[in-house]
C-alpha cells in the first residue's frame, strides 16, 4: 500500500495502534464504504447528535482509533453495517462524545498525570487541557516535562499548555521563572507537545501591553493550536477590550451572567467552571438559559476537582448534571462539554489527523465516547472509550497505566526535595493584632476575597505565608535573623503575616506546601504554637492539620510539594480523613479547608492576598 | 517602540495602512486603553453581536484595521471613549459584521476579481472564500495567478483556494489539469496566497480512496487555513461517511433539509445556498427554523451570482433577507453569513493577526462592518467598511480600484485568446431525433437535472458541446473529418450532441464559451443553422444569442472565455438585454437562460449532462 505512514505515527499508551497518514485515511475510507472490516462496531445506539442538535438511533464504526462511519436508523436503515472484528451492542444505550475538559491544572488534583488520567477516564473527560503552572512555579520547565513524560502512561489525551505567567508575577517569589525566550525554545524543541499558550493571567501585563507578555503571547504561534488561553476575572471597559484585543481565546474565572456576557460578547469563549473551590456553573447558567445560541461559544471546565469531589460526584459529567438540573437541555449541556471546547481550541476540524479531531461522534473524529444509560449524569459512565478502545466501566478504570520509565523516574527525581524552608520559631507566628489593619475576607466556594478592616480580632485567625524555594533560608544563612527568633528577620521580605476573616479553623492550624501560584508554605492557625508544628510536620510537601500539638492529618505530595505518589483513591481516602478532622476543628461547609486556603496567595485574584511581602491588594496590585 | 514590525506586513489596495505584528498589537490594546487615539470611533450605534446572539447600543473604535475596543452602552456607559481622528455617529442604526461569502466562483459573475470586489463590497460582502476553477479548467494555474494579482487592486479581501478538481473528472477535456505535484508547488511557491484546498468534487475519487486523490487533501495541509472544502449533492450513507471521513469540512450543494442534516450530523459546515441558478435558501430554512442551535453550523453562500442579480436584489445580504423572511430571526441569519463562516475556515479567532481574524464586531478583529437601516436587507447596506475604511455607501463603491500593473496586465494576456475551435459545418447539427433516446430534463432554477427518455421530439431542442481547447481542432488537422462535413469526424470523441426538454428557446440559438467546468462550448438551439451561426459568433469567447440568423444580443467573455474586462454594472445592461432577448425567443421564469444552459455539461452534478463525448450519468459515472 503506497504512502502507508500509518504505523509509525502514534501509539496510545494503552498499545492501541492510532494510525495517521494517507495509509489511514484510505483505511477509514475503505471501513466506511465497506470494503475494510471495522476495528469496532457499535450498534444500537442512541447517538448524542452535537452538531444536529439531537439523539438519534444509529451505528458507529471505528477503526484505527478514529471514527469511520455514523449510519441512523432513520435515514439509513438500508445500508448494511461493514464487517468488524468486535461489534458492541449498546441496547439502546446513549453514546455520548467523549468530555473535554477545557482548563484544569492537574497538580491541583495534587495526584500525578497517570493517576489523574486513570480518575478522570472515569468519570468521561477522555480530552484535558492542562496547564501545569504549578509544577513549573516549582521546579520550572523540568516539571513541565514530567507531566508530560508521565501522562504518556496513560491513554487519557492531555494537552498540555506552556504555563504563561511563571512567576504568576514578574516580582513573585517561585522556584522557577520562564520567559518567552524559555518558552519559545522549549516549544521548539519540543515538537508537537505543547498546545497552546496557558491562562495569561499577567493582566496588568496585557492592560499596559508590556513588551514580554506580547512576546509569551506571541510564541503561542508556535505551539499546535495556536491558542492563548485566558483568565481575567471582573475585567470589564478598557481593560477587557485590551485583553479580548490581545487575540485571548476563553476565559474560565467569570462568577455571573452579566460578567460573562461581557466577555462572550468580546468574542471569548466562556469556560463554565465548576469545581472543588470554585463553584460558578449555577451562577452562570442564566447566560445560556437566557439565550441557548450562546452555547456554541460555552464550555465547560473543571479548574479543578479534588480527587474526592472527582470520583465520588463527577467532573465534566459533573458540570453537566448541573448544567441540566439547572435546566440547560442534555444535549446542549453536553455539546458544551464537547463540540464547543473542541471549536474554542480548533480541533473540532482544524487539525489534519482524524486522531487529532474531536468534539462529536462523527466520521473523521477520533472514536472518544462515552456509553450512558441516561442523560442524567448522576452516575459515572457506564462505558468510556479512548480512540475506539474500552477504558472505564461504570467509574472503574479497566485501560492500562504502563509502569513509569527511566525519563520519567528521572523527572520524578528532580520534583522531589523542592521544599527548603528557612528555620522557624514560634516568635515568628506571634505577632499582635492592631484595630483596623486590613484583612483577608474568605468567600466560601469562590477563590476571589474581600477585605475588611475590623477594629478587634474575633472570627479572625492568623495568617502566615514562608518562602520555601530556598530564598529565606540563604538570607538566613546570610545573617538576616540578627539576634532574633529564627525566622523573625525575614518578617516582609520571605515571609508574610497577617489576619483572614471566615477561615474559622479552631484549636490548632493548617499548613499546607500547595499555595497558589509560587508555593510557597501557607499556614492559618489559632495559636503559634501548632503554626509552628503544622510547618515543621510538611516535610517534603503535603497538607498538615495540627491540633493541640499533635498531626491529626495528612496528605503526603512529595512531587514538588503539589503532588501525592499514591494512587488517586488512596489520596481522596487521606483527603476525607483531612475533612473529618479539619470538620471537627470548626472549619464548617460551605467553607473547604484546603480549597480555601491555598489560593489565598494566589496573587492574581482580587481582592486582598497574602505573599511572602505581606498582604497584597490584587484588584490594585500593591501592598497594603 | 522596540519590535515594531507594523509597517512592514500588510496594506490594503485602497491604500490604507493595515498593521501587523507586535507593534501592531501594542498600538491596538493602547488604543483599548484610551492611551492612545483610534483611527474611527464608531458611535451610537446598534451592534449586532453575534456572540452574545442580541443587539445592543454602544461604541466601536478601530485602529491600524483592526477593532481595539466595543462598548455597551448598558454595561459601559461610564467608561469615556478614546480619542479619534475621525468620529462617524451612526445615529442609531444598525452596525454589523461585514459578510463572508462561503463559497463562490468569481469567475461566474462574468467580471474580473478587480470588478467582482467593487460589485460585492457594495452588498456587504468583505470577505470571499473564491474557488477559481473555471478560470484553471482553461488557464491552469496561471488563471489562479491572475485571479490573484487582479484582486489586490481592491479592497476586498478574496481568499483563494486552490482548486482540486482541474479538471473536473481526470478524463474531462479540459484546457488545463492540476496535480497533487502541481498544487503543492504552486502553494510552496505563493506563500500566504492560497487559503485552502478548494471544493473536493471527486466524489468517487474520495469514496474509492483513490491515491492522488487523497494527495491532493493532504496537500490542504500547506495552505493557510488548512481546510478541504467540500462539494457532495446527494452524498448520503456509505458514500457521505466516507466523504466526511476525509475530514471535508462544508458542502454548499444541499437541496433539502434532510440531506442537509444528515451532513450536518456527520461534522460538516452547510452552505446555505442562495445564488443565480442555486436557489436552496427557502428549501434549507426548515433546518434551522426546526432547531435554531444548528445555525452555528449552518453559513452562507452565493455559489454565484451574476451581476445583474448581484446589483439589483443582492448577494449574502440577499440570502440573509430570504432567511429572515423564511423565519430565522435576524441576528442567526446575520451570523450564518459571519461568524458561522468565520469558524469554519478557521478565521475567527484561528489565525495570529487581528487583520485575518474576522466574523464579529470585537476587539482584535478586522474591522469589516455594516452600517444598516435595519435588519430586512431590503436595500444595499448604508454604509461598508472594510478594515475601518469606508467602501461602498448606498449601493455605490466608493473605495479604490487600483489600475492593472504590468504583472497583471502580462497574466491578463495569458488568459486572452483561450478559444480554438474546430471548423464546423451546419451539418454536424443536423442529427435526427431517435424515440426513447434519453434526454437532459432541465430542472430550471436548479444546477441537477433529470433524465427522460420520449417518444417524440416534442418540446425538446438540440444541445452540442463542442470542445474549445485546441483538441479537435488538432484532430481535424489530421484529418479526423475525412471526407465527410467539418466537425462530423469529432462526434463522440470532441463534439457531444444530445436533446434537451424544458430549454424552451425557439425560433434560434443560445452558444456559450462558458460550460461548466470544462468551458467547452455549449450551444443549444431549435435549428441547425442559428446553433451554427451562434458558435461562430461566440469568437474569443461569450454568450451570444442568434435569432434568425443574426446575433440579437452578446456578452462578450474575453478573459479565458469567462470573464468580461467591463464593469460590473455594463455586464449587467448586456445581461439584461441579453435576458429580454432571451424571454422573446420563448425562454419563461423560472428557466435563466444563461444559468440553465451553462451548467448542462457539469459532470460532477446528478443526473444527465453533456460532455465531448455525449451525453454523461453523472450519478453512475458512464455514458449513456
Amino acid at each position: 500500500m503506497a504512502g502507508e505512514t500509518g504505523q509509525a505515527n502514534g501509539m496510545l499508551a494503552s498499545g492501541a495502534a492510532v494510525g495517521g497518514g494517507a495509509g489511514a485515511l484510505r483505511r477509514l475510507i475503505d471501513v466506511a464504504e465497506g470494503r475494510e472490516p471495522a476495528d469496532v462496531l457499535f450498534v444500537n445506539a442512541r447517538i448524542v447528535d452535537v452538531y444536529g442538535h439531537r439523539v438519534a438511533s444509529g451505528r458507529v464504526a471505528v477503526r484505527d482509533g478514529a471514527i469511520a462511519s455514523v449510519l441512523f436508523d432513520d435515514r439509513d436503515a438500508d445500508v448494511p453495517d461493514c464487517a468488524a472484528k468486535e461489534v458492541v451492542d449498546c441496547g439502546g444505550r446513549y453514546l455520548a462524545p467523549g468530555f473535554i475538559d477545557g482548563h484544569l491544572h492537574i497538580e491541583s488534583s495534587n495526584i500525578r498525570p497517570a493517576e489523574y488520567a486513570r480518575m478522570a477516564l472515569t468519570r468521561g473527560t477522555t480530552t484535558a487541557v492542562a496547564d501545569c503552572h504549578e509544577i513549573a512555579n516549582v521546579c520550572g520547565l523540568d516539571g513541565l516535562s514530567f507531566m508530560i513524560a508521565d501522562a504518556r502512561r496513560a491513554p487519557l489525551d492531555i494537552k498540555f499548555m506552556m504555563p504563561s505567567c511563571v512567576p504568576a508575577l514578574p516580582d513573585e517569589q517561585a522556584g522557577a521563572s520562564i520567559s518567552a525566550a524559555d518558552m519559545r525554545a522549549y516549544i521548539e524543541g519540543h515538537p508537537g507537545e505543547i498546545f497552546g499558550l496557558g491562562e495569561m493571567m499577567n493582566m496588568p501585563g496585557v492592560y499596559g501591553a508590556d513588551g514580554e507578555t506580547l512576546e509569551r503571547i506571541a510564541v503561542a504561534a508556535a505551539t499546535t493550536s495556536g491558542q492563548v488561553d485566558g483568565h481575567a476575572p471582573l475585567a470589564k471597559g478598557h481593560d477587557l477590550n485590551a485583553y479580548a484585543a490581545a487575540g485571548i481565546i476563553a476565559d474560565h474565572e467569570c462568577t455571573g451572567p452579566a460578567e460573562a456576557l461581557d466577555k462572550l460578547s468580546r468574542g471569548m469563549y466562556i469556560m463554565l467552571r465548576e469545581g472543588t473551590c470554585s463553584h460558578d456553573l449555577a451562577q452562570l447558567a442564566p447566560l445560556v438559559l437566557e439565550d441557548p445560541a450562546r452555547a456554541r461559544r460555552c464550555c465547560l471546565a473543571t479548574d479543578d476537582r479534588a480527587p474526592s469531589d472527582a470520583l465520588g460526584t463527577g467532573m465534566i459529567d459533573n458540570a453537566c448534571r448541573m448544567a441540566i438540573e439547572a435546566g440547560i437541555d442534555a444535549v446542549t449541556a453536553i455539546s458544551m462539554g464537547t463540540l464547543s471546547t473542541a471549536e474554542c481550541f480548533g480541533f473540532d476540524h482544524g487539525m489534519p489527523s482524524p486522531q487529532e479531531r474531536r468534539g462529536a461522534i462523527a466520521p473523521g473524529k477520533r472514536a472518544d465516547m462515552l456509553l450512558l444509560d441516561d442523560l442524567t449524569f448522576q452516575r459515572p459512565p457506564a462505558r468510556v472509550y479512548v480512540a475506539g478502545r474500552l477504558v472505564a466501566a461504570d467509574g472503574a478504570f479497566v485501560g492500562e497505566v504502563e509502569p513509569a520509565n527511566e525519563e520519567v523516574e528521572r523527572l520524578e527525581g528532580l520534583l522531589r526535595g523542592s521544599v527548603r524552608l528557612p528555620r522557624l520559631s514560634k516568635e515568628l507566628f506571634s505577632y499582635p493584632f492592631e484595630p483596623g489593619t486590613p484583612a483577608i475576607d474568605v468567600v466560601p466556594g469562590n477563590a476571589a476575597t474581600g477585605i475588611v478592616e475590623p477594629e478587634d480580632a474575633d472570627g479572625l485567625r492568623r495568617i502566615v505565608l514562608i518562602e520555601r524555594h530556598g530564598r529565606g533560608a540563604a538570607a538566613q544563612d546570610a545573617g538576616a535573623d540578627g539576634d532574633g527568633p529564627a525566622g523573625t528577620g525575614l518578617v516582609g521580605k520571605h515571609v508574610g503575616r497577617g489576619w483572614v476573616r471566615g477561615y474559622t479553623i479552631s484549636g490548632g492550624a493548617i499548613a499546607s506546601t500547595i499555595g497558589h501560584d509560587s508555593h510557597n508554605v501557607c499556614v492559618v492557625g489559632d495559636n503559634p504554637s501548632d503554626m509552628l508544628a503544622a510547618v515543621e510536620a510538611v516535610g517534603q510537601g503535603g497538607f498538615v492539620l495540627v491540633r493541640g500539638g499533635e498531626v491529626v492529618a495528612r496528605i503526603g505530595l512529595p512531587l514538588g510539594g503539589l503532588m501525592s505518589d499514591l494512587p488517586a483513591e488512596e489520596v481522596a481516602r487521606q483527603h476525607d480523613h483531612f475533612m473529618a478532622e479539619a470538620r471537627s476543628m470548626g472549619i464548617e461547609p460551605p467553607l473547604d479547608p484546603i480549597m480555601g486556603m491555598i489560593f489565598l496567595p494566589l496573587p492574581v485574584i482580587p481582592v486582598l492576598r497574602i505573599r511572602p511581602e505581606g498582604l497584597f491588594d490584587a484588584l490594585h496590585f500593591r501592598f497594603v
